[in-house]
């Protein structure tokens, strides 16, 4: 019942930040294709965040899935995943509103980079929490995904000192990536 | 259970997104009679988006009671239904504060149109992962409904730039069209 | 099972509405408290609204106990109470802001009307659907409570045009009516 | 069932208030780090009432795992809790814009202090509810910790006129304090 109350919270977080990044694509005054051009960028961070907060979600979700018991350790890495996915909506605004400019590319990227060692950090607490051989633990393996996602994350934010369109392209690159369903966790559970 | 977090979740995505789009209906200034008619037309796109997203919670829920088991490619069309459902609240905000202008009225309508072929899509997911002779696919039937309604949206957008309210009119139209309940997938689900 | 994913959808909406009410509340831009002092209005606005939603959430959640079947009637009767919930927030600040005005204590009376009227459509459709003699029909009663209330939403519009002030405190004094909760329907499902 | 729905509830509008906060932090117009820069301020105040409302949903959690029937009591403290916790948006915005001036310093601490008085009475109902020798009033003993808390938070208002670094200062050592998960309810519950 623990899990599912930090599973239920968790999902609240998560769909609220998904849908408060909308906000930032403010409404414009005028009613032509001209006013409306300008939101472009806006709604291109907006679409590769909305990836990102997906992927977050469905990984989440499946990882939860190999919990049995929630330990205090676990609920706090779990809100500290939660206090960088927050940040989402924030970034996104100013990396879309600058129309992809240096800083905020490079900032987004930092976000991302956060994210994912919280992430990994939520995963050691639940390997932890389950003993050696866990679940996860055979489920994850090497992990080489998520080193590989780091490093480029990395390379976007030192990227955008020369190129913020290419660090957005690096960030696009890493979700289209993780839009192909974790299937190690999935077949773990199975066996 | 797996299922159950996708409804739930699901369910907090468009919670959110029929009660943020509240926020678009700015507080005037003024507290006469005169300060509050700009917002009549806001006030109206308002009522029109809330129809449509209390119809897509509507449908959505009876179609997932259909769902036994959710696989990868139900989770990603899942997301891309709400990915169009969170773009409700600036088109109808846009759609509100330009009096229903042209561009703000065909655009509302494309994201009508999207919002449907990502339901089409999930749709299909859904029949496709229960394997030939679905309950849903039955239910379904021909789906006609469906195929008039995305007709019509067309229809909408390009009426448009000849009139904008026309365009409304026809939204307004097909949102009643689904007020009545879908008694087909509760017929077969009872058989 | 689909009677609980109602409840889900109506908390999620309810909470949204309770909680982003609290953004009319503009942060100021000066420091001291010479800044804060015309945020009082919206602040005595904002602990009116809140309790109203709170009222309005732990009355819901009694009736949908004694809830077996969901139609579609209750299903759309219980939207449209939704609807009228979610222009609280904008109510709740056009009224702050304008420190009880005429008009706008007259419009947030108007919406407390409504409320009341569509959460006696889902109590009408809820009896109808449970048949003669049902459990909630003999909780409800002569519905006294509920009638007066309205009487006086009714009273609260009218006074808003002589004594703004008066309408506040006569909605107030309805929502203190209520604070007491409704222990007709606890009673009669206990028996 | 009905605690259920306590839950659910209390989780939404918590999971509400931790994100929204996020909205405080306006997206500045430049694109460079000098624009960045006054948000620092605002960042911060963020991170302390993210682990303040973090915590409290923690502690929220374990306290609610002793409950087994809702009383009105319980329900009317629980919505009043969520009240103060409500305000923290407000509060946070207000502290983080002014860059921890004296007076949203001192008001911070206000409605820290309101929120722990409120979850005070929240667990008198619970243990008065539970009739004499609670689970939860063994639980929570003498209950040192709150009532230290709350001292502090009376001097980091009152220290806020003098030094209000000092106060956020405080403020951010009680939040340490607490960030140690309440092993004393979870003792208890084992044995």
């Amino acid at each position: 019942m623990e899990k599912n109350r930090l599973e239920a919270f968790s999902d609240g977080v998560i769909a609220i930040i998904i849908t408060i990044m909308v906000l930032e694509m403010k409404v414009p005054h005028g009613s032509d294709f001209v006013s409306l051009k300008p939101l472009l960028p806006v709604f291109l961070s907006y679409v590769l965040s909305f990836m990102y907060v997906g992927i977050y979600w469905n990984n989440h979700h499946h990882m939860l899935q190999t919990v049995k018991h929630v330990t205090g350790g676990i609920l706090w890495a779990n809100l500290h995943l939660l206090f960088w996915l927050s940040l989402f909506p924030f970034v996104t605004g100013w990396m879309g509103e600058n129309h992809f400019a240096a800083m905020p590319a490079g900032l987004y990227g930092l976000v991302l980079l956060m994210a994912a060692i919280a992430y990994f950090i939520l995963q050691k607490s639940i390997i932890v929490s389950q003993g050696e051989n866990s679940l996860l633990s055979k489920a994850v393996g090497r992990d080489l995904k998520s080193k590989l996602s780091s490093l480029l994350y990395v390379v976007g934010v030192l990227a955008a000192f020369y190129s913020p369109i290419l660090s957005g392209l690096i960030y696009a690159a890493v979700a289209l990536m993780w839009l192909i369903p974790d299937s190690r966790i999935e077949r773990v559970v199975r066996n």
